[in-house]
């Protein structure tokens, strides 16, 4: 991608914005909070989202003006490309005051994103994999020294490499003879390391000649909906490829609950081992292939470039020697995180305790086994590890998170958070930690909402309202006329309509505001964002007070979950110095407007930061090194969980949390302060409830 | 059997000796070197061995007398019981002097017989057991205390058995939610130790209820030729019952070798894998199978006996109860012992590079394994042990037989010895052991000898000569005309027809003896032990100087290989304290005749222990306690392994050895003195030679 940047100036709010070469016109409106009238998601067709290009070029956005409009310099923000600096005037159709513009929408908060720093792992010496080859040339027996031959490679495990306790198992016992000799006594030996210290080294694999430079394994989050692999080199510690696909047990149900239940019917349990191994397989041949195919691709420049030196052709062509032609047989290890009954189901280990009270998962701490075990299409040495978890609710894929995301070490009082129909909740630092999940039910996730529906193409996922006529701008995914509306998008839409007056706390619509988007069906009050012409369907897209309803007791029940937990531990909300969001979805909050509803607590965005896949980085930072999976034991015994219904101050926290954005609005100044700074009306309505 | 003993004494030799009620007339003179004429090896058919009963009464002996014959007092010995105190007197057809009889047959020595003393291990308190069975009541869990199944299991396992260091793998986890609900939250585990202190312990096994009481093991004997079992309750320390069967890769070759050769074929290690397998889960099918008839027979008596108080029937329920209808699933551990070849065809481990100089196993120990993953037919839960072994030749069956004879921790400087066609020898004591193996040849297994067959009804096993007319006395195994000579009887043969200068010290007939016994037949000389009439077969059974010359190359090699040995440690054969006989030949052999044909050193046969199945003692003790599991180690460690075609004294000893006993009679003072004693020419031939 390039780095041009160029300025947008938003006339007549004279906002600025610094945006990529390329932006789109509209989406870089939003991100700075400027709000243009916009219902078609971005395609093009409902002609709203005409500006007036005062200086500076774009590309595109004047297919579909009228001859008139091109001539008074209109384009459409939707399709316009920004490829200069610009200056951008914006049609107020109604007289409005360009500060209460700027209270109505405030500028999209984006948080610090957590990377996966590969240097600095390496920095600190931590590229110490759990799984080592050591290349060995062992003297070939003789009358005088005819050692066995697992005797004579464990000595010189020890002599040539310091290798100690070390032991092998049959399977590899079995091979040994024959490879010793194939390899004319040089071979290389795959070793994964104890979680304790004062564990056994297990050989693996034995293999003729020098195969270090091969030594690969896979992270992977194994989700209730996706399943994300990662291939990685050990040696050099790069990310070979990636690839995600969803997990084949959806259609047995979109929880974690129905999967459970499904599970205890007859035969259950296999399917659902069966479909996410299938899955967890397809995965693995596709990062295989990928890893491959992007070699390849280096392959070919470096060919092609004359000039490159010997050296570097040689550096170049081990690297390429590294990634290419990955067999299954070289990954060393699949570290797998999952939660709790997906980690059951994936062993096998039958689920139906997990559903029920008193919520008991069969483990936390599942020892090492080979992946052939349960059916991964890998080596038969390559040994499968999986992330503990803490209870039934708060699994491998939250540990991973807290391991992936540096909590357990920070100093600092960490909110963090996994937002899904199963939210879990983490507080703590390096001194201790307290957890617990909700059931927030599928609202984020776009369930139990009219429109609802995941975050794929046609998805509503970013909105603003003009203060004065109520008139939406909306966006959707892949910028296409909308079909329905995803969780971010319906934090988004109902965070506005309450600042905006639209509902009130309780979230019930200000009926008496004059707009058409706002009426009444079959008793329902509702808003249209997109009008039917406008849309995919053959219906207009409305959010309902019942919709927001679902909304605000999900929000609820997760901030109640974070109130109740701090409590518990004899602390506050306002003391929390940080928050971690992890998880798909939480990538895609809008965290001011995630404070807005009072989903999270208001915080300085700055200290927020973006997890994204927690499990995926846990289980890829546990591949890297070993300290991970020592540190892991410790660390769960650290994460006091807490069963959620049964801890009695969670029902008045929940009840008090079923606002917009809570009952005590003190917890939300910044919120407040916007508040109090706008029309008398919509502030004692507040007030009263 | 019964305790009464009675006395006989043997005229004109004036010889004494004390035997049990019962005993077979012939056989008790064979123990007290009395020699009687008798060639159909105790069937009653040659009528040779008529004595006339002087005093007392036998039973039976005079069925096929003539009427004279009974008038005259006379009796077969070979037919008759002894049954009270009696005096015999042998019709001496020529005029000999009795001395010359004593000293012509020796009487005949038996060791002393190593028993496995239950007793003494309990009362040493090392009735422990590698695996144990823990019972426990766990508290259900609640809302309160949910802790993960597996968690609540190893926290009581602390806290109410002490157990450490626990681990559980997959298989178990699986079961353990289930289980526990089912039993009630009331369980049994069982647990296998480590073999070091450090290591883990796992828990192998989870049932609902206690069943502590039903702990039962496997010891086995994996030989090449035989597999036996033993079935034991680990709880009492009781041996249940016991069963052997002929190995059956037995039709794929008689020895090793011929087993490796095989084994290189294509499948050929899988069948035989298979085969051996199959007579491992025979011998498991019928000792448990044995063992619960057992049981059955006592639950009968206990329910005639109305006179047994309730108290002891309650104990004898439990017993019973124990031992009946004992259920594969219910075997905690196997431990088997066999050669480095019988354990790598067991384990479908390649074994070629046995056969190879420079004779490299796979390995000398091998990790704890789950039974059915070799194909065993026991609980998915059993562990299978495996004696560990030293080299090629010297295998496990030899290192159980060190640790189950305790020669490893005896003051005395032993030599431990396994006679067949591969023969081990160890020598040392508690601070040292060396140990070789020799190819003695089939000789002692009855092979490569013309009337050589195994140890097997019709045998010829005891023999004595009468040194005026050379006619035999012979007796047969099951006491039938002869069909041949086993090995036992091989050693008994040359040895006495050394001893009365039949043969000289080369193996060579003496011609000039005047009995039609010695021949000449296709230019080979030839000694006719039985006429054909009183053979089972169609022929004379002979035996000729290429069959002695086989014998002496066998023994010289056994001889020598323990001459080489100790010489390589500095010592000398003299110094020898102590000699343990392992193997089943090894119990048939007569002492003192193995010393006059110098396959064993001579040695007052108080110092020569009988230990039967070394193998099978060795893999019961590991059995009972765990302190030889973990003893073993450190003994492996121990025992250097000599190649004796590696070490240049070896040939030296062994042509030095193909002598009867051997070019130095000086190693056999008490053989020296007799043959001194004895008329002048057959001692000039000895100096000759």
């Amino acid at each position: 991608m390039s780095n041009i940047k160029h300025k947008i100036i938003f006339q007549p709010h004279n906002r600025e914005i610094l945006v990529e070469d390329g932006e789109n016109l509209i989406r870089a409106a939003m991100e700075a909070g400027v709000h243009i009238n916009a219902s078609c998601g971005g395609e093009g067709v409902c002609g709203k989202c005409r500006v007036i290009l005062e200086q500076g070029q774009v590309e595109g956005g004047t297919e579909k003006l009228s001859t008139e409009d091109k001539e008074k310099g209109y384009i459409l923000a939707c399709k316009s490309k920004v490829k200069s600096n610009i200056v951008v005037r914006i049609p107020v159709e109604s007289n409005v005051d360009a500060s209460v513009l700027n209270i109505a929408t405030s500028p999209r908060h984006t948080a610090k994103i957590k990377e996966f720093k590969l240097e600095s792992i390496k920095d600190q010496g931590l590229l110490i994999p759990p799984v080592v080859k050591r290349y060995l040339e062992l003297p070939a027996p003789t009358a005088q020294d005819n050692l066995a031959d697992v005797t004579r490679l464990l000595n010189f495990l020890k002599i040539q490499h310091d290798e100690h306790r070390l032991v092998v198992d049959l399977d590899v016992i079995r091979q040994i003879p024959d490879i010793l000799r194939e390899g004319d006594f040089k071979v290389t030996a795959t070793i994964i390391r104890p979680v304790r210290e004062d564990g056994k080294n297990q050989i693996t694999l034995i293999e003729p000649g020098n195969t270090t430079n091969r030594n690969f394994a896979i992270a992977m989050d194994i989700g209730t909906t996706t399943i994300y692999g990662e291939l990685l080199d050990l040696n050099t510690g790069e990310v070979l490829s990636s690839y995600g696909d969803f997990n084949g047990q959806i259609s047995y149900g979109e929880d974690v609950i129905s999967r459970i239940i499904f599970a205890e019917k007859n035969g259950g349990l296999e399917i659902l081992q069966k479909k996410v191994v299938e899955t967890i397989n397809h995965v693995i041949e596709r990062i295989i292939k990928k890893a491959t195919i992007n070699k390849s691709e280096i392959d070919k420049i470096d060919k092609s470039d004359a000039s490159i030196s010997e050296n570097n052709k040689a550096n170049n062509r081990s690297s390429i020697n590294n990634g290419s032609g990955i067999k299954k047989g070289e990954i060393s290890t699949i570290t797998l995180a999952g939660n709790s009954t997906m980690t059951q189901l994936l062993l096998g280990i039958n689920p139906r305790y997990i559903r029920r009270a008193p919520y008991v998962p069969a483990s936390i701490l599942y020892p090492p086994f080979k992946a052939s075990e349960i059916g991964l299409d890998l080596g038969r040495h390559t040994i499968a590890l999986l992330y503990p978890g803490v209870s039934s609710y708060v699994g491998g894929d939250i540990v991973a998170g807290v391991m992936g995301s540096g909590l357990y070490q920070s100093d600092k009082l960490t909110l963090f958070m996994d937002i899904g129909t199963n939210a879990e909740i983490v507080i703590g630092n390096k001194d201790w930690m307290a957890c617990t999940a909700c059931s927030a039910g599928p609202a984020f996730e776009g369930g139990g909402i009219t429109f609802g529906m995941r975050a794929s193409k046609g998805a509503i996922e970013d909105f603003s309202i003009d203060p004065i006529t109520f008139e939406p701008m909306i966006m959707t995914k892949g910028n296409v006329r909308p079909k329905g509306i995803c969780g971010s998008g319906l934090i988004n839409i109902v965070a506005l309509l309450f600042e905006h007056g639209v509902i009130n706390s309780r979230g019930k619509f200000n009926q008496e505001l004059k707009t058409d988007r706002i009426r009444q069906r079959d008793g329902i009050w509702e808003y249209v964002l997109v009008w039917q012409n406008a849309t995919q369907i053959d219906r207009d897209i409305t959010i309902s007070e019942p919709d927001i309803d679902n909304l605000i007791r999900a929000k609820g029940a997760m901030y109640s979950g974070a109130m109740t937990l701090l409590e518990e531990v004899g602390m506050h909300i306002n003391d929390i110095e940080q928050i971690i969001l992890a998880g798909g979805f939480g990538s895609y909050v809008d965290l001011e407007k995630a404070m807005i509803i009072g989903l999270l607590p208001e915080i300085d965005p700055e200290k927020v930061i973006y997890l994204g896949n927690g499990s995926l980085l846990g289980a890829k930072m546990s591949s890297y090194t070993n300290l991970f999976r020592r540190n892991v034991g410790e660390v769960i015994k650290m994460m006091t969980n807490f069963e959620l219904a049964e801890t009695p101050s969670y029902m008045d926290h929940y009840v008090s949390a079923l606002f917009l954005p809570h009952t005590e609005l003190n917890y939300f100044p910044r919120l407040k302060a916007r508040m109090e700074a706008r029309k008398p009306k919509t502030i004692q309505e507040i007030a009263v409830d």
